[in-house]
């Protein structure tokens, strides 16, 4: 457990915390409207999968969310859960062997925790405890998890991989922050820590879920057969950070060092982990959740809350790199030639959002 | 549980967090001192009297320290109920059987949480979580801890005694931060206080402890049949907030409504409580830990660390009343006072610490 979870490197980049003007708490409201489209799915994943005569033995239903970041669509989600979960008691008419809940809130041990805490619905129905960690990690005890539920977290790799940022190696990233339009070694550098970091997540996950119990994760990924899209702030981002070096304000060097440790899995890379982790089913894998940021669509009074929304995700991983004092001005201009994206209403392949739910097999 | 946690008026004053200073953090050597005092018997109670057979149906040993504020002393004093229960298994030949360890550290939602999970010790060999809320309510599901540990926290009431606040009462406490020199009205206000205050601990501790699970606490309390004795710190404190109110920096209103929610438990007086509750036995009560501050023993070299750990103490609960512009100038007072106490070798009826244990009774 503790060994195995610092014997890894893992670089901790959680959302903006606080509650303030670039907080993710007040910029989150995107990924809460996908959540809001997944509420119904995760109802349907309770009500029809969930087999709660399994789980009656234990008085307490433990649910976690895994890189729940500071607020509110965490609470949303542990309220969904919770109210389906009370729905289907009542259904069987088990209304008064109704288990208690306990909520485990999980993200990086740099997460503000203090906010999330400070935040806590007065009126929640469940106990709430935080668990700081990487979720590559073992986190809980064994078979101690009933529900766990992940939004918007597993496209982010542990770290950024190695040879992308050797100068020696043909996967060497130069002058590009992401993979898309990179070449291939690249792409495979990517696609390999994808692979390596998926096996630590399904099996520390084996582990502390009980047989019966259900993994349901929202993934901005791509869909099936389609290459890896270049998502619009990925592109902006680049060109900002190239603009900057070019001025002298950060060095060429600084930029190509830095890559983001993201990645878009398709289902069917999923499906391939999970086959090759054995321990769970795919029981649902949905894929019209919705797009992430086609920019001709969005109306005009959305796009500087867009803007406001990507600097609370992405502000940790920068500061990390090129520290505190560029991101004001590096955040000035992303604005801007986000505007003129907005303009000529650019259409990349954008990311797409998926669902899948996993149901923890019976053999241990 | 959330409503019967929200429905009572608890006012929460951690102790200073981050590591600066005047944290906590480092300036609660002598607390740990206690603790290390305290070792020998935790480590008996686990040894002689936690009852590893019962417990073995789960797979996980659950600890709770309530009270934990933001370290090191949490660390050490976990790590030691660990290693007991580590011991004990390999002493009977059942180290395959050995449980996993989740320890849930406990404290307002106000402590600084992520100064506590940044600080974890990399080599723990437990699953970790923060439960943020008081310990005077519900923080955990039925039957879920094994080990409850608690130092140097029970002694804080959930709130001041409302009449010691209310000038119509006639246990207003006008002039006087604490009870001890104060009518016998006010003594009875704080006493009610700490009964209501310990029967809501015992009865949320009942609900969350598995029957034959342990409960340790350290307490600074009075002996059996000792009046209620007047600390030097609270006589010092007092004394330097008149002193201001005199200079016209605070009202003396302000040091009017003022008092520490405090209360200094006798071993009797916890017996009672333990019995009035009924759900457990008390296996242990040791009343020769030590003594809090007897000033004239205390080595010249060793006084600013015990005016620094003081303030560590105090701050959160002199902040809220008064605000954060008096803290340097009370403080700096403080120490002086002090200073001057200690060459007098004042000798007050000092707080003396003591060491109970109580196992939850096999009924529900």
């Amino acid at each position: 457990m503790a060994a195995e979870q610092t014997s890894k490197t893992i670089e901790a980049y959680p959302m903006n915390g606080g509650d303030g003007v670039h907080s993710y708490a007040n910029n989150s409201s995107y990924q809460g409207r996908v959540n809001n489209a997944a509420k119904r799915l995760i109802t349907e994943a309770v009500v029809e999968i969930l087999d709660i005569e399994n789980l009656a033995s234990s008085n307490t239903l433990r649910i976690a969310d895994l890189g729940c970041s500071v607020g509110p669509n965490t609470f949303f989600a542990v309220q969904n859960i919770i109210e389906a979960v009370q729905f289907k008691y009542q259904c069987q008419g088990l209304d008064s062997q109704l288990p208690e809940f306990q909520v485990l809130f999980n993200d990086h041990t740099s997460n503000d925790f203090n906010t999330l805490f400070s935040s806590l619905p007065l009126d929640r129905k469940y106990y709430a405890a935080g668990v700081p960690g990487s979720f590559y990690s073992r986190l809980f005890p064994n078979a101690s998890l009933h529900f766990v539920f992940s939004s918007f977290s597993i496209h982010w790799l542990s770290k950024v991989p190695k040879p992308v940022v050797d100068k020696s190696s043909s996967a060497w990233n130069k002058g590009r922050i992401h993979y898309p339009n990179s070449n291939d070694e690249v792409v495979k550098a990517y696609q390999a820590q994808y692979t390596e970091d998926m096996e630590c997540f399904l099996h520390a996950r084996a582990k502390e879920v009980v047989c019966g119990g259900l993994v349901a994760l929202i993934i901005p990924g791509r869909p099936n057969g389609m290459h890896h899209p270049q998502s619009p702030t990925t592109v902006v981002l680049e060109s900002c950070l190239m603009d900057m070096a070019r001025k002298g304000i950060i060095s060429e060097e600084k930029v190509d060092s830095f890559n983001l440790p993201l990645y878009l899995m398709s289902p069917q890379e999923l499906e391939a982990a999970v086959d090759r982790n054995g321990y769970f089913s795919m029981e649902r894998i949905i894929t019209e959740l919705g797009i992430i940021t086609e920019l001709g669509t969005v109306p005009e009074t959305q796009r500087q809350k867009i803007s406001s929304s990507l600097r609370a995700v992405f502000e940790g991983v920068i500061m990390a790199h090129f520290g505190y004092e560029i991101l004001d001005e590096l955040f000035d201009s992303f604005g801007k030639k986000f505007e003129v994206e907005f303009m000529r209403k650019t259409r990349l392949g954008s990311p797409s959002i998926f669902f899948a739910l996993l149901k923890r097999k019976a053999t241990n």
